[in-house]
């Protein structure tokens, strides 16, 4: 799919704020996939789309959790998360897009998971990255991103931990089993 | 068991100064089991062994994990977890206490549990706090626990998931169910 098209799609999906963030996600992602060798198409199509049901009521996107079959313990963790699934489910749906490694990517864009595919880790640092994020602890990540997409991935979700820790709020199991899958393989 | 039987069968299992920590932890037990209406000869008796292992061969251990059938999960994870266990399992055989809320309380000391018993929370929090601990943080959660043995113990869950991020080392997955459960009841 073109950008252009992709983009005209995505933009009546958003607020003006979440598509500036889209932009930025997008040109991060591309700038990530060439450093690191992944594929700067498909790089593209999931960053435009990542957050394509953000602004989805939240009954929709529980009941779209429940009849599909998704993990039901999203149900019991933050809405925020949800989504990233429920957005893989419908940009496959509406959009038509049935690249697995580009919805796989915007499905574990928020939680992460185990074995994290290049083109997910991208996404994930990209959305963490982008130029219009402000909050403690984006500079570092973005320093390391620059040399080190995995250790900007490992930094970006300790960072999330802490952020939840501090305001002692549960943490979506996966994205534990990500943090330790990502630094159990570096000890390797 | 007399206090001072007690005192006599663990300190041939210790070192001088995890004796003297195993001392710190039991009068710490106690004023918590005091404060928070815990049995506190339960207590007693729990804080005194809850180390019993903590010197036995890494190859003892394992062995004892595969043929009791714990968790084998423990096994990829720091072998510092495995003397909980193990010694829950060497106080009943060797010494032969067979009160499973103390056998609880030293199974569950180092990575604690999803649905922790207020003995088991006594023992952990006396454990990260008694006055022998000197490390960053120890003193904050020493002044919770004297009004709160809750927030002190979720506060020692945080810091040693901080302290293991910052370490790039993986956290056993026990330790964030604990970390989970405890404040999505605080939620509730």
């Amino acid at each position: 799919m073109e950008r252009s098209k992709a983009l005209s799609i995505v933009k009546g999906q958003l607020t003006e704020h979440r598509y500036e963030h889209t932009l930025g996600v997008m040109e991060t992602a591309i700038w990530l996939s060439k450093a690191n060798g992944a594929d700067e198409k498909k790089a593209e199509i999931a960053a435009i789309f990542h957050d394509y049901a953000k602004f989805r009521p939240k009954e929709e996107m529980r009941k779209i959790i429940i009849d599909q079959g998704f993990k039901q313990d999203l149900l019991g963790f933050n809405s925020e998360l949800w989504h990233a699934p429920v957005g893989a489910y419908l940009v496959e749906k509406e959009v038509g897009i049935n690249d697995h490694e580009i919805l796989d990517a915007i499905r574990f864009h928020t939680s992460g998971r185990k074995g994290m595919t290049l083109l997910e880790k991208v996404i994930y640092v990209a959305d963490y990255i982008e130029p219009g994020r402000h909050f403690p602890g984006v500079e570092e990540v973005r320093e390391l991103a620059k040399t080190n997409l995995e250790l900007a991935l490992i930094k970006s979700i300790q960072n999330t931990i802490v952020f939840l820790m501090k305001k002692n709020q549960p943490v979506y199991p996966d994205t534990f089993y990500t943090y330790n899958d990502l630094v159990t393989k570096r000890e390797d």
